[in-house]
């Protein structure tokens, strides 16, 4: 008999296969007992007869308690019933493992609190199980697009010497202290100016890892502890930067539409709102945006960056993401370079999510002269020393470069249409909460 | 005019091309000018006449020095005599910005402090460069044989709230100290556990990221901050894990000598050596091993570990990677499964890397049964309290498990044959080194 798993049944309608997995549901009915199994690729029902059983596998069925974990066979039946699309009609069962009774997570409404406490067992629940999938199909995606587009992996630290970008938001510690020389450490936001320096070697670089931000706020839309993705490319200007960032986030849409249809579904997700996910995206600039939010009522002003509100807003005009160009340069980061035909402004983009999930990339073109640089760092009342090496860059074989990074769990949460970020990462990082 | 890369030139045999990069080197001879030059996917040679460029561009060429970045224009002809097997005839040149004199790396030997200094310009050698699109490869090899063979990524978190697995050498910093409630917070050293969760609910899973050991050791083969992959499976007991570890690793090397074949010429790598990585690899014990190594000189006890020496002298015993397995149970971690066969011994393995390189892979079938369990984290001194959702995952459907992780650095090392793996990551970070 094969051993195989529910992600693979559809190859042997008509066989005998044995199945390793858990037991997510079941119900008795007399002398039929009907068993809801999942094995981490799929669920499927598998329908068991007291007269196919010995007395004693008969009995092990009714011993089965929710999260039991099972070893079992059956023949393999298509049944268009079946959300799965099969059934299995059931031969024999091997009781792993009887779960303990009282198993945490029920059908009830449980609190968040209370979910997140049991963490380590909620993840197992169908809808989060989907979430995962779907997290690791846009992971993927991103590493496909970015293969096939000749952008490189470059690794970059998160352990730092300095504050980069003079926010306080970070995370320090002590690193080697009590070792005569004390010295801090921070714990990286971005990767960003490391990339530039890849891309000097590389061509076109990304990284993608944890990063960092000691935030005291409190919304649905932050954690502590996240996952970002930095793109970089030596000769890419301001107007190719955007259009790479559409390309990916087009690819990441369809591909989770096609290989994790089944998962969307689990979480009723709105697909018809996901297919219009389609180059080309609206360009707004900042200020197009501004004066459009004063017509929608928002009190925003010229050189204010969009709130939350600003951004919910906005987007729920559009089908599609927006990108949101040339914001006022004063308020953005020293690296950004400036709009040639107007200095105030930067040659950057924010892209908003439809559906009112708002901002989930910011990119921009870097800064590529030294000396404009250099006193951009000073205007910005930064120390250039820590920076001797990022400036370093423009003195030796300077180019037009630029760059963006996505938030994954923002772009998790809008693919999935969850509320909240905390449910889209395995073990989330709040400001109240690093356990389990 | 086409713009492509150096990547890409094959396709243009015979047109003229458009090419945006840097002058790696470069020679001057009377009226004939050699540019070697590079753009992150490769390096060619443009030999340019005075006679077929007009006056400025011929002044701009002479004004070149290294890494000036350049736009340039030619004729891609195949010469079977240049490394690349293609040649451009120069027909036009911008220099986007002319580099500083001085630029810092030359081809006299430096002193590894002077290198590490310079790391952000270090990257552009070509070696350097050689081995981070090595890295890049292993990590695309590694994320494709896990998708094949139905693993998910799943991201396990830095910041953790205790020390694991009773280990000194954790980074600690405080979490929102000063909020009322002072908690400490830890860098992770492996996601293992946590994944452990994630198999729960996905079956397979793999995580991939940064970790960080506080260890004042200071040798070839340690970083404080590196690149750890681990790999779990539900359902998968010892032999199997080391299996799959065994196809990981032949893949990895299989990909990076198809794929990346003329950066390990680079490296001067022997390709013979990679070339035997086959399976099946030589499985000893480590009793076995024990007794091997008194043969060859070594003083290792009945129950330690294989010291760097060792490994160093039994690695050259074999033209593959070797593992050892089943060390003794005591002197392991307490969440390994003990030998039904011999209690005394773990069920774990080691994967050595040939030639001299040592440990590259620790894996292990994970203890399943929660009373045993509770037992391990007794008789290791460990508070019980922070293990409490661990040992849940034995209360709720247990099933036999399995796993393993590997170091990133220590396998490119070893892939390209580096004596050191401070360069095998773009930005290293060593017990007295966070910068730049």
């Amino acid at each position: 008999m094969t051993t195989t798993t529910v992600s693979k049944i559809s190859d042997h309608v008509g066989q005998d296969v044995e199945l390793k997995g858990w037991c997510y549901n079941f119900r008795s009915s007399g002398k039929i007992f009907f068993l809801q199994f999942r094995d981490g690729t799929g669920r499927v029902q598998v329908v068991y007869s007291k007269g196919d059983l010995s007395e004693e596998q008969w009995e092990a069925l009714q011993s089965i308690r929710l999260e039991s974990s099972v070893i079992l066979s059956g023949l393999v039946k298509e049944d268009s019933r079946a959300p799965s699309g099969f059934e299995l009609e059931g031969r024999g069962i091997t009781v792993v493992q009887v779960a303990e009774e009282g198993y945490p997570i029920g059908k009830k409404d449980h609190g968040p609190d209370f979910l997140l406490d049991n963490r380590h067992l909620w993840l197992r629940s169908e809808r989060q199980w989907a979430v995962q999938r779907v997290r690791d199909q846009i992971i993927r995606s991103t590493y496909d697009w970015f293969q096939e587009n000749g952008f490189v992996k470059f690794d970059t630290p998160v352990l730092t010497p300095t504050s980069c970008e003079g926010t306080t938001e970070l995370f320090e510690m002590d690193y080697f202290s009590g070792e005569g020389d004390e010295t801090k450490a921070y714990l990286a936001q971005s990767g960003q100016l490391y990339l530039e320096a890849g891309i000097m070697s590389l061509g076109r670089a990304f990284d993608f890892g944890p990063v960092f931000r000691a935030e005291k706020s409190k919304t649905r839309r932050h954690l502590t502890e996240f996952w970002m993705m930095d793109a970089e490319g030596a000769y890419v200007e301001h107007k190719e930067n955007m259009e790479i960032q559409e390309a990916l986030i087009c690819r990441i849409v369809k591909d989770v539409m096609e290989k994790r249809a089944h998962e969307l579904k689990v979480l009723e997700r709105d697909v018809e709102a996901l297919a219009k996910v389609q180059a080309p995206f609206p360009r707004l600039t900042h200020a197009e945006a501004v004066a459009k939010l004063r017509e929608l009522g928002s009190d925003i002003g010229d050189k204010d960056d969009l709130g939350a509100d600003d951004e919910t807003i906005l987007t729920k005009q559009y089908d599609k993401p927006i990108f949101i160009e040339k914001y006022p340069a004063e308020v953005k980061a020293f690296y950004m370079k400036r709009d040639p035909e107007n200095e105030g402004l930067a040659l950057n983009n924010d892209l908003l999510a439809p559906e009112g999930y708002g901002e989930i990339i910011g990119g921009s073109q870097r800064e590529d002269d030294y000396e404009t640089l250099m006193k951009r760092i000073a205007e910005h009342d930064l120390d250039p020393e820590p920076f001797q090496w990022y400036v370093d860059l423009r003195r030796y074989g300077s180019v037009p470069h630029s760059g963006f990074g996505y938030g994954l769990e923002r772009i998790v949460a809008w693919v999935c249409g969850l509320h909240h970020v905390r449910e889209t990462i395995p073990f989330p990082r709040l400001i109240n909460r690093i356990s389990p």
